[in-house]
């Protein structure tokens, strides 16, 4: 699957070093039918940057800051297994000549948090006073950073702790205080599961 | 000057893409003379990245969250405007082929800041239980986070607002109830005035 050579690929040498000639020889397809769907390099990193959505999935919860938390557990355990999401977050993070697309995946991320918390808001369960807009802004680059750190220092092993600490640190700034004794800043069970899979 | 030279080309192209070449291009030095201090561009990177902690320098204030604030705003100033500071960043975010060296600049930003949170704990500033090493590691990865999302979409211009948000999210996770209206969370006036220079 071309998609999924080419994650392979920017995933291990990033945007600009990455060439159409190894994209093609891990895919198997000829130049005529890469270039008969994606025009340029820079085509086929945003044709995979539009997959990121997917990780975003949001998981069904009564109580919506849970349901923030369990998407941030849920895109740590699937950044630590899946090459399409980990050649997402290399483009979005890293400098190169593929400018403005990279912005995409942060909007995105930012997109999903803000409904949720649009929600959690409506139920009462945030502090008054925050700022939604900042507050996404906060928890995706909180996020961002976590994981780059995670993946420096561990490839990525630690990242699910490191998750939970985030929100021990940012739960307090974010709900109400009645609320943070029934916020879970775990994993779900079933989340640990797939992870082990 | 080389390692200026350096990082400009490094803060341009990243790591991989970086050729000792373009830095003696820049620099005016000989091969010779390059290979005489530094006998590979890893050994050049190396070089750079212990410039980061020139960074850190900590600035004087009775109470010691405030100078950890600080410390962050004062950074972000210097990544508008130094480019040797921003290829350091760039270095320590980016996956290349220099691995472990790009740890560096993460231990150095934790050591400096759990060393402020040390005395901070000491002084009663901060919440009981809070765990030294973690809220080290969880201020440097938010910042880390927030300025790659500064970069990718205003190019560092709104780095200090998002500081400030930062700053306003961690800190009643952090401090005592009773600090939080004692510290200031935007920046010092004469950091302001710095960056204007």
């Amino acid at each position: 699957m071309l998609l999924r050579a080419a994650a392979e690929v920017f995933d291990e040498r990033g945007y600009d070093s990455a060439s159409t000639t190894e994209i093609l020889e891990r895919s198997g397809l000829t130049r005529g039918a890469l270039y008969h769907h994606f025009p340029s390099k820079e085509a086929i990193a945003v044709a995979l940057l539009t997959t990121h959505r997917d990780a975003l999935e949001v998981p069904s919860q009564s109580t919506k800051v849970q349901a923030v938390i369990d998407l941030t557990f849920a895109f740590a355990f699937q950044l630590q297994r899946d090459p399409m999401l980990r050649a997402c977050v290399r483009l979005a993070v890293e400098q190169s000549s593929l400018r403005d697309s990279a912005v995409t995946p942060y909007q995105q991320a930012s997109k999903a948090i803000r409904e949720l918390l649009v929600q959690a808001k409506e139920q009462g369960e945030l502090l008054p006073g925050v700022d939604l807009l900042e507050a996404a802004e906060m928890i995706n680059g909180t996020f961002t950073g976590i994981q780059v750190m995670s993946r420096v220092q561990t490839d990525r092993e630690d990242l699910p702790q490191r998750v939970s600490i985030m929100w021990r640190f940012l739960l307090p700034g974010l709900v109400s205080p009645g609320m943070i004794g029934h916020l879970r800043t775990t994993p779900a069970p079933q989340q640990t599961d797939t992870s082990a899979r």
